[in-house]
């Protein structure tokens, strides 16, 4: 059955509201309000009539009838009761934020195949146990923490809160924006393979960010990220990548790590983007989800700062970037342009007298060249005028902006509000570039 | 002879001073003006008779005697007769920030090579030519750009102005501060070794971070800084590691870059600390000038967050960090205090559910085992009141925050304004834990 109304429901009922503000059951249903949900929002709490100025149900049976999604963050134990509310209310969807299954003890586990046997039988798809929910920026369905409302390509699937809350904060900062978020808990129903095909389609969804520890349907996530990959970006952090890592998996997800070397090449072969740590993963997926798609990945480096160009190319070493030598041609028309100390090569290097009729000088002339498809501009000291010509060439070409060293002057703010991302770190800019 | 008055005059001359405020000749003087320098600034132009509220003298000879530091701005075949000027004044020290020397053409190298001869004649110590100046917060001496003006334990050598801007801006944004930054430039007399020698001594430097692309001088570099290991730690960022980028280093400062493999293990031998990119380089940087000192490399990870430390520990598989097991005891102490759904291993996972309260039993616990020498905490969500407890605990243990997912609350802000470093990614505080 389709996740959709997961994501889309016209109705979400909050089971276990709260008008604690400490309360997740108060966060969620003040996350929603605040995110301007689209839909009707009924908190289902039995002690209380009304919550956030909102008419509080005493239980889901007395809510409106067809409400689409129901959240709870009840102790598990009262779980097993509600979902059969579910029922007669006809939800079809439950996120259960609820902790204290299978993560927790055997009882807990026990309890997980029975809340999983009521929602087969009454066929209402589960995200959780143990989850933090999902988020929807398009329609506001904040059913999640923290709240985030900046709309963007960016969605994210992950066995972490943290890591979603992480990229999602990141994301709204620097004006990249969310599509969707969901975090999968305990996974005893939706798995990440349902999640990516349904992110697959989502027209919002630009690049599709996902991290997990244990993956224990391989062949259905390789399926569903090779499907995935083929419309849009799909890249993947794995936690548990050493022995030693891989048992504290067991540990926090109940579920199993692997040999990365394994799932490393068969990610590789799906066409999947591995990294490495959280800085990777946000730093790669704003990059693709804020800058055009290249054509092919030769990359000529345009900088102010040598000692960046050179750390940009050390990193470049490792990865599938062709650094590509400047054709005699675009030497030349660079020559007739450029100061006599710029340095006519790749790195492309302006040098620290380096202004922005330069960087424009030289970036329409590399423009020209058709092998030429990413563009790597280093600017190593505050230049007056530098994000306007980043702007300026932005949509016509793929650049992808390094600043270093700004100071107060607000170069970096500039070309953030106007939706462009920027890279603080040479190398970091290359890892984005060999995932383009 | 010592380079002390470098870093230290009582008056320095900044000769081709600019009323132009783009001008370098202008921004040097106002940053030595606005860092409020303890000694006397004299503007040396002949066309004007103040800058900025200073007097300003016709020529270096004119201006008032002893003067203990030249700064040079002026176009390079002026440089050589300025430096007769210096003679003649006396001044022992000069910075030639003017490029167009040997990085420039054979011309330039020749003026070098006699700028050099002079300066040697005269007995005038020489940093650059090509080079961005240094700065010396505690005594305001900001003879470079940007303005910098945070005191702190971290000092900075480096071949690349920008590097130097890049992690002096940060460090100052995050309250670490700096104690001295110098750019070498072309290194005609003034090099790496004679300012790590200078600041291996240096009371206020806490911790020395050298940038270098080309080391000509091998073995006095390592001899300076294996001295200076034995006082303070010295981080390291070498580029040029690649072939590629070794041919890009040669453009850039005329140096030679070596094979970067023979350069590692020698610095490792040498007790330096090796990081790879400027990422790496600040945050390591930022650790040591900021937390205090273990007294061996047993780590415990606490952590609200079960994916982020799982990140943790693959981070550390390729380090030196123990990742030590809890002893039975601790692991009885804590399960005395913690809630049923912790994991009581490492990582000390205390789960989403995770308090301040929490963590702060559980480093009280840890912190009574004399073989726990770090505490890499890691705040997966806002947790109120986490500030409190790490800031308290701070200065008795050796405590590595890392906060992820932080929203508005200034949790983080909280904490750097108690000047305790904050980092953003778990594999980042492992390679700082590493680096303690």
């Amino acid at each position: 059955m389709t996740i959709r109304k997961l994501f889309e429901p016209n109705s979400v009922a909050v089971v276990g509201a709260s008008r604690d503000p400490e309360k997740l059951g108060h966060i969620v249903v003040k996350n929603l309000k605040e995110a301007d949900f689209e839909g009707k929002i009924y908190p289902v709490n039995p002690e209380t009539d009304e919550i956030l100025d909102l008419k509080c149900y005493p239980s889901l049976k007395e809510a409106p009838k067809k409400t689409q999604l129901a959240v709870i963050v009840l102790p598990a134990q009262k779980v097993p009761s509600i979902l059969k509310q579910c029922d007669e209310n006809n939800v079809k969807n439950a996120i259960i934020v609820s902790g204290g299954f299978s993560e927790y003890d055997e009882e807990g586990e026990e309890l997980e195949e029975e809340v999983l046997e009521i929602a087969k039988e009454m066929n209402i798809r589960i995200l959780g146990p143990n989850c933090q929910g999902i988020n929807n920026t398009s329609n506001g369905l904040c059913a999640t923490w923290p709240l985030i409302t900046k709309e963007g390509p960016l969605s994210i699937v992950t066995q972490s809160g943290t890591i979603a809350a992480a990229l999602s904060n990141w994301a709204e900062e620097e004006n990249i924006g969310v599509a969707k978020t969901a975090i999968l808990g305990n996974k005893a129903d939706i798995d990440e393979a349902d999640l990516i095909d349904y992110l697959a389609d989502d027209e919002e969804t630009g690049v599709i960010g996902i991290y997990l520890d244990g993956v224990e349907k391989g062949r259905k996530f390789l399926e569903a990220a090779r499907k995935a990959a083929e419309e849009k970006p799909v890249v993947v952090l794995k936690g548990g990548r050493s022995e030693r890592g891989s048992k504290a998996v067991k540990s926090h997800t109940q579920s199993y790590a692997g040999k990365y070397e394994i799932f490393r090449s068969a990610c590789r072969q799906e066409g999947l983007i591995l990294v490495e740590s959280v800085t990777e993963f946000y730093n790669v997926c704003k990059g693709i989800a804020a800058l055009p798609q290249p054509e092919d990945s030769n990359t000529v480096i345009v900088t102010s700062s040598g000692g960046s160009g050179i750390l940009a190319i050390d990193a470049a070493e490792n990865l599938d970037v062709d650094l590509i030598d400047l054709s005699d041609r675009a030497v030349e028309k660079l020559d007739e342009v450029l100061p006599r100390e710029c340095i006519l090569s790749n790195p492309l290097d302006l040098t620290g007298s380096a202004t922005a009729g330069m960087f424009d000088d030289s970036i329409k002339i590399l423009a020209r060249y058709k092998d030429i498809n990413n563009l790597v501009v280093i600017v190593g000291d505050p230049i007056p005028g530098i994000a306007d010509v980043i702007k300026e060439r932005f949509d016509r070409l793929t650049i992808i902006p390094v600043m270093l060293g700004m100071g107060k002057e607000g170069l970096k703010e500039k070309l953030i509000d106007a939706g462009i991302p920027v890279f603080s770190d040479p190398a970091l800019a290359m890892k984005v570039a060999d995932a383009l």
